[in-house]
């Protein structure tokens, strides 16, 4: 189960609760506030959008009689009932009053769709919307700036955005939450090309309801089979990652596109609707560890969650059967297969015999399998083939390649997907033909026990986030390492004797080893004969650096010296880097000079500490060198975590080769390193006066794993921490 | 201009002459064998997509008298005239036959459906095949176990898949070139979505025209606007650069699929066609070095092509201005933009004010610019806007991301494709809507200067693409390094002194030394005291290494010291390495002791040269140590080549930064180290006889660059060498 035993620290708003947003968002009556026969105003386009809803309709325009058939009323208090739903399509001027009224009726929630509030970046503007949200008090408000909300089983658009489109074929739908309204209705056009969707609700400026509780209301929504989420940047994340464990617990696939992914995207996110992105890979760490699909590409968003929408929560068996009629499109699948990590493995004795006895010399019996179009053509030859793969205990999905819109395909993938999920398979269509919604696709669409791709690239990358899903819900518990009141105490009061905010490698050492990092040892010495007993004592070769809080990048500084082999060296090092810090200008405070033995070589990791501006307390790592600083090869997580975590963050380094025995080396301890890790995280998330935590590097060698050197920066104030 | 200086090694079958190919692929008569009008025949399925040709048809099939409104004839004898094109839609047994007859008419060529030869691995059926051929003698021969070919300019469609279709737009069309008919076909049904195709070409076992001779008729022929070729693997992929270097000749864009990419496709399409798939990396640099645009993804290569027949060939400028009406949009496109290198400049000052006073305060005036819907619904207002972007001199296109399948977007799009256009820039069309495929898309597809996207990401690679192909062309002439006959003749006495196949350390450097490549100092000694006064005369520290052609790898062997930095240590490390290599069983059979200079470190190179079944001579380079054997971050190319293509070899690693100067190291002298990638390669393609060849590591320094060991396999015997 993902989320097992995950901290949860406080939100500050809980998530809005479902049995409230059911009558909000599933009405029975809706008022629309400035309804209007003006073509293409706001409260036309409304009406209009509501023309296939079988519940309660008010208009609300005193200029009107009636308006689109039904009665029309001069305001909110003059209808004859509390509607569930009010639909504000006044000016901005006049929404904060419209919400006041609706509140006070007690209706179930209002949408006002006005734009010009916070996201022109104003102050005044932003005090508006902070007003429309005291207007509407307790009642559940979606937008400013939004473009509403459609209830596709209701065929209710509350939207001034094209509304229901075309009838929503039968089958698990798909809720879409979106913050962008144009995205959001962008998405739910797929209804046009035959794919379910339940729900389309966009939150835009987000004075009340954000996407985490939109997620948290289709995750116990029964009508959503599936959810598909698009954000920029959430206020308060973590809400977010609260609603997709609600999504994980309730078994329903939960499909995220962050956006805002770079730079460039962050800055656009800001000018949109002034949302602060945080860190794109926190965001990814903290969704996925939450039980969320990401889906990077925003284009494949639809047909994977259609997918998940049918698909068996946990694949049958790992490897997948292509089913064929071309050898091109075998030959693209067996290429995609192997980008996306999926296994096409070899039809076992049985399945082979029936593929070799009905596939014709010029095709291929093996995986994949080309049927070539005399068996396709051959009703009962396609049913013992497909049975016969469908069968074999090697195969959790069949794939048939569909390479021309025939007609005919229509007939046979119902055919092909029922002997499938007989044998509690799943049938997956990559449509390679360039016409892909026509009637044909149209038709295959609905069809259960079966989903259709535009590549094979998508197929695949949903194959692999299937197993992925599965994998992850069959983990055992991984509780986060937390620390203990005592070591809490140990660290705060290192950290109160800290003279500055930036602790070097001395403090920073003690406070790591307060926490079970091992560290190096070391002596502080004043002089160069201090620093000559001292290595006699620990044994030569030995390191020597200058500890200063002037100092925080000493290798830069020139203030380490490496593998003294002897006493000359040493003491030759400590006057040549007394005389090099006493030229600077201004020479630097000294604490002393640091004496540490010289480790033998090893494997060099980097784990880092960070405050992510949403998500408070992380830690990130990587291998030292090439991998860090020219591949950016790091992983990152919100603090604490557990062991297990820990370890699928090494594990999906691109280096991590070097960690499991490269070049005959000897592996490093894995588990070692993911408890150091956790270690860290667990400072990070208990002293909120850390700012920045760097350990660089921690050696793994043959005898252990040591942090060789640490740099930490806190906040001295306790009025600047904050979590 | 690509392809320029390349040196054309000799193909043994030349690309197949255009005119023969004109009268055969754009025929004025086609003649049908096996003509029938029984349903789902071949020879009836043809005539069903001859049903719009205006040509002359004639059926030939002794028991009908008329088939489809057409006469019909006992034989291709009986006929009034020589047709252009000849479609078999006989049985495998009857081709030959028919063949025969034809080429003595002097027909124009003939299409083989017929499947059951070479693919099917069975000698017989491979005879049958080259039967074929030679019945065809000059005549060109298309197939047999093809999909035959639509011209959709004449509606012919001489296949048995799906004929022409809907009738292809007016238009730059797109041709299509397949080894797999069922993929080739695939993609020519973007015609049924609004796309204009001109041809879709399928050689399947190419017993005689190959996707090569069909890539060059394209490259010639007027109705074909852009190329797309998918191909599995070639005999002779020789002929295909030259085909993809007459269409860069042309100024025509070649989109090129290689398929096969990985281990499992490579099977796959052995098994298919029986083709070798060769190296796919040096597959993919061939032909981009020829001037091939490669389109990774299958899925993307019609609305990739669809743009690049309507861009103009250079743009105008590298910066693109995303003119949206969405914020979200507009975010989608900034974080596209970044994974693709594509920068989103600002507005200059003039587009800058338009926008400010045009655009409402909750949009943005920037870039990505999001116009709000209030700007695309006042037509004056958006001709405003996008004209100050168009005319900014930063913007080579503009990029309106469609988020709703509108009506209204048929008639916007054009207008602002018109402005675009106005100012040379060109507009993209990323279709977010899921609906994609409707009638305002069919309607929006013809329209010049603009071009529609499935997707965002989509969309910024054919832009990333048409920026490649433009610097690509600017690039000046780039001659391969050849090695001249005194180099030629010196390598050949050192291969001819060789005792046997493996060329160790002495050997291998002394024929890279002839070819130019510098190579670290060394004395060949036969003892100890030798060594001692070999170290003596060149200086410590010193490298002390045991060279023997059974010794192939010699660190792992334990036969090599690093660093010795006196004669002690010298002493003692040539009696250690005597006795241990006196232990090994066998004893290896020692040339002597080789003692060199150890070299200050420095960057660590790989260069490798190996024989690609299909390509031959081949020149590898990457980064020693972790980038190449944990990340495979090599470079490849065909040899031989010029020192700017072995420059981009470099830029292209993933580890180039630590060429350039990584943590304040010394940066590497890159044309020094692109010359020696060259002379290499010249090495590699100046003597067939060397198989393999090993520089590693080739150490680059601050004080220049040196080969530190080689190792050269090379057949020995002059039978087995082959290029």
């Amino acid at each position: 189960m993902a989320g097992h035993g995950r901290v949860h620290r406080p939100v500050t708003r809980p998530l809005a609760p479902q049995a409230a947003l059911r009558r909000f968002l599933h009405p029975a009556s809706i008022a629309v506030v400035g309804a209007s026969e003006r073509k293409g105003a706001f409260g036309a386009r409304v009406l209009e959008n509501l023309a296939g809803y079988a519940g309660t309709v008010w208009p609300v325009n005193p200029r009107y009689p009636s308006l689109a058939g039904h009665a029309c009323f001069p305001s909110l208090e003059a209808l004859r009932g509390v509607p569930d739903c009010v639909a504000i399509a006044t000016p901005r001027e006049g929404a904060a009053a419209v919400l006041r009224q609706a509140a006070a009726l007690g209706a179930g929630g209002a949408v006002v769709f006005a734009a010009g509030f916070a996201e022109t970046g104003l102050p005044d503007r932003a005090a508006e919307q902070a007003a429309l949200l005291e207007a509407a008090a307790a009642m559940p408000l979606l937008g400013p700036n939004c473009l509403g909300y459609t209830n596709f089983a209701l065929r209710a658009g509350i939207t001034f955005s094209a509304g229901p489109g075309a009838l929503s074929p039968q089958g698990p739908g798909i809720g879409i939450v979106s913050q962008s309204g144009a995205l959001g209705y962008a998405l739910a056009q797929a209804v046009e090309r035959g794919i379910a969707v339940s729900h389309v609700l966009t939150a835009g400026n987000a004075a009340g309801l954000d996407a985490a509780d939109l997620t948290a209301f289709l995750a116990e929504e029964p009508g959503c089979a599936t959810i598909v989420c698009v954000v920029e940047g959430l206020a308060e994340p973590r809400r977010l990652i609260r609603a997709a464990e609600m999504a994980a617990r309730a078994g329903k696939p939960l499909l995220l596109h962050k956006m805002a992914a770079g730079a460039q995207g962050a800055a656009a996110a800001l000018s949109h609707t002034g949302a602060v992105a945080g860190g794109h890979a926190v965001w990814q760490a903290a969704l996925r560890e939450a039980g969320a699909i990401l889906v990077e590409d925003f284009a494949a968003l639809m047909e994977t969650a259609a997918f998940f929408a049918k698909a068996p929560p946990v694949p049958r068996a790992a490897g997948v059967a292509v089913v064929s009629t071309s050898g091109g499109a075998g030959i693209l699948a067996a290429d995609a297969a192997e980008r996306h990590g999926i296994s096409l493995p070899q039809p076992g004795e049985a399945a082979a015999e029936v593929l070799a006895a009905r596939i014709p010399e010029y095709g291929a019996a093996g995986n994949p399998c080309d049927l070539t179009a005399q068996v396709l053509n051959d009703a009962e030859a396609l049913v013992a083939c497909t049975g016969a793969l469908a069968a074999d205990p090697a195969f959790g999905a069949l794939l048939y390649p569909n390479t021309h819109a025939y007609a005919f395909s229509a007939e046979r993938i119902p055919v092909m997907a029922r002997i499938a999920a007989e044998h509690g398979g799943f049938l997956c269509v990559p449509w390679l033909a360039e016409w892909r919604e026509n009637e044909v696709a149209r038709r295959v669409h609905p069809v259960p026990g079966a989903a259709l791709f535009s590549s094979m690239d998508r197929c695949f990358a949903a194959l692999a986030a299937w197993r992925e899903r599965a994998d992850r819900a069959a983990r055992p518990p991984d509780p986060p390492v937390l620390l203990d009141a005592a070591a809490r105490a140990r660290i705060g009061a290192l950290l109160d004797a800290a003279p500055g905010p930036v602790l070097t490698e001395s403090r920073a050492k003690a406070l790591l080893s307060a926490v079970g990092v091992p560290v190096v040892p070391e002596r502080l010495v004043q002089d160069r004969e201090a620093a000559l007993l001292a290595a006699e004592a620990m044994g030569y070769p030995v390191v020597l650096k200058a500890e200063s809080q002037d100092l925080p990048h000493k290798t830069e500084a020139g203030a380490v010296r490496l593998d003294l082999r002897d006493a000359g060296a040493l003491a030759a090092a400590c006057d040549r880097m007394l005389a090099q810090l006493a030229r600077r200008d201004p020479p630097p405070r000294l604490d002393g000079l640091l004496v540490q033995p010289m480790l033998p070589r090893g494997v060099e990791i980097i784990i880092g500490g960070q405050r992510d501006p949403l998500f408070g307390p992380t830690v990130a790592v990587g291998l030292g060198g090439v991998m860090v600083e020219v591949l950016g090869d790091m992983a990152v997580a919100p603090a604490p975590i557990g062991p297990a975590a820990a370890l699928r963050m090494l594990q999906g380094l691109r280096g991590f080769p070097l960690l499991a025995g490269f070049r005959r080396g000897p592996a490093v301890d894995l588990q070692a390193l993911a408890d150091i890790v956790c270690r860290v995280a667990a400072l990070m998330d208990a002293e909120p006066r850390i700012r920045e935590l760097d350990i660089n590097p921690l050696i793994c060698g043959a005898e252990g794993i040591v942090a060789v050197d640490g740099l930490i920066t806190a906040a001295m104030d306790r009025t600047e921490a904050k979590d």
